[in-house]
């Protein structure tokens, strides 16, 4: 199989209180690739400058993702900058220079259009609809966003909402989005929209997992002593999902089963957790499926407890 | 088996976005009991003003709450008034009229000694020396504590956190008073002191637990639609944790085992989540132990996910 992912490619300027990195491979797209092609192959629709260093074209090609939909356009590579507080889960962008993505519209090449599972990242709610217009097919539509989105384009967002399976979304932005002060209104709001599933990423707390059919999953972060950068985290965490789904078979309806939602969030979180660790997307360069297995098992034994009540 | 508490009884003036509640029983000691008392006998040491309603006193009475411990002075109780943000987890303190808790020391009567258990409510480090001192032999001490005691006794707590067997703290507290960003961190830092067991409470995203032995423990919170009021949501915490504890028998070497303490835990988080469901103690007020029974199995269902790694 294949899983189709439309983002960004960028080059990132990172700060954290301790350290700092220039130019580095960033962007929706290509975190999300890097932790998906752990799984399977990947089909890239994105767009880059001139300017894009051949060491990160080879390696995504030395990572089996396919770049026939990446566009290459004079100019400058999208560029961001950004600053982390002490905390770590809060940051102030520095700088956005959209160069040649400024004029992004995503073409799905022929070659990608058997690709059963399609990974809209976080770009413009139009180019997202423009891409789900281009392959109709696609057995499995899963939806990011971000802030900017629902405040600037809340009604192209919605109209992609309702054609997708799935939505990750953080708790503010589904606070946002559905002017709920509870997320289990929030998101009985947003499967009544016609998601299969929303996911609601809680950063170091985790994930929660809703399903249109009853489906409610806590699923526990990966506890980190350290973390490094966590720019991606939550686009390597849809990697993990997405790239674990691509290994299941689905029921004959196309649809998986909530025991299957709940191993690919748990893969999702793991990857995450890995991203972390190093800067850009250095912290997924060396992981193997066995790193993967071993939080997997760890996290079981972290946060599972007697599941039979004890007589008082 | 019976617990022993120390603690503040206080008449609680709560004000959240929707609704306000005037001086309604309240104060740590209070909550505790109450949750405590679903299990197993109470052993209440605290003190009241000579205006304390009798229907608060029937209403102990009635629990199996033990007021031997119970001092009534002549003067005001302890009246404290808060009032909630829109998010619920952040709240502003109107007014903390001590009364009678100024000259407050506690004293531990001689039929209360043989409790096994001891929870040290949130009150001046001081005054939890103090009860140390007169119960030596409890087989399980267990310490609350709050910012304030962090910022202004901070010696004095730390005395006390080296004679206890179990430490509860906010994920601030922690940060707070180790001065480490990183919780694993600041776990390390606290187990080092002599502790065998570090709660760390994360309202609304459940609790974390810490083991001298290594146990990690990620405990999910209970989903709840609707928070009434949070108001001591932390104290009957602690009263589902050690209420059961109360209920286990210890190994020979008086320690509970991960599993016991994983299950306390979870039952801490389900007696937090009833609390929320309305001001004061009345959340408390009806609850049976099937009623935690009921939660306990949904977070079985809720939180846990196929054990065994599936290979990809």
């Amino acid at each position: 199989m294949s899983i189709l992912v439309v983002g960004s490619v960028a080059l990132d300027s990172v700060e954290t209180p301790f350290q700092k990195k220039d130019s580095a491979l960033g962007g929706a797209a290509s975190y999300f690739s890097t932790a998906a092609s752990l799984y399977d192959e990947v089909n890239l629709v994105a767009v880059v400058g001139s300017d894009f260093p051949q060491e990160h074209l080879d390696f995504f090609r030395n990572r089996g993702i396919n770049l026939s939909g990446l566009q290459v356009e004079e100019g400058k590579t999208f560029a961001w900058g950004g600053r982390y507080h002490m905390d770590m889960n809060h940051r102030d962008t520095l700088f956005t220079e959209l160069g040649v993505f400024a004029d992004f519209h995503p073409v799905v090449p022929e070659s990608y259009h058997q690709s059963p599972l399609l990974f809209l990242a976080n770009i413009l709610p139009t180019l997202q609809m423009e891409v789900l217009e281009q392959v109709p097919r696609a057995r499995l539509t899963v939806l990011d966003t971000m802030e900017l989105w629902i405040m600037t384009a809340r009604q192209e967002l919605t109209e992609v909402i309702k054609r997708v399976d799935i939505l990750l979304m953080s708790e503010e932005e589904v606070r946002q989005y559905t002017e709920k002060a509870s997320i289990l209104a929030g998101a009985r709001q947003l499967l009544d929209m016609g998601l299969k599933y929303l996911v609601v990423k809680l950063g170091s707390y985790g994930a929660l997992l809703f399903g249109a059919d009853g489906t409610y999953f806590s699923a526990p972060a990966y506890p980190l002593e350290e973390v490094i950068d966590p720019t991606g985290a939550g686009d390597a965490f849809a990697g993990g999902l997405l790239g674990y789904l691509s290994t299941v078979q689905p029921g004959p309806d196309g649809a998986y089963t909530s025991d299957d939602m709940k191993r690919a969030v748990v893969h999702g979180n793991i990857i995450g957790s890995f991203v972390c660790r190093d800067f850009s997307i250095n912290g997924l360069r060396e992981l193997s499926i066995k790193d993967v297995e071993k939080r997997y098992n760890e996290l079981v034994m972290y946060s599972h407890f007697d599941p039979h009540w004890k007589a008082l």
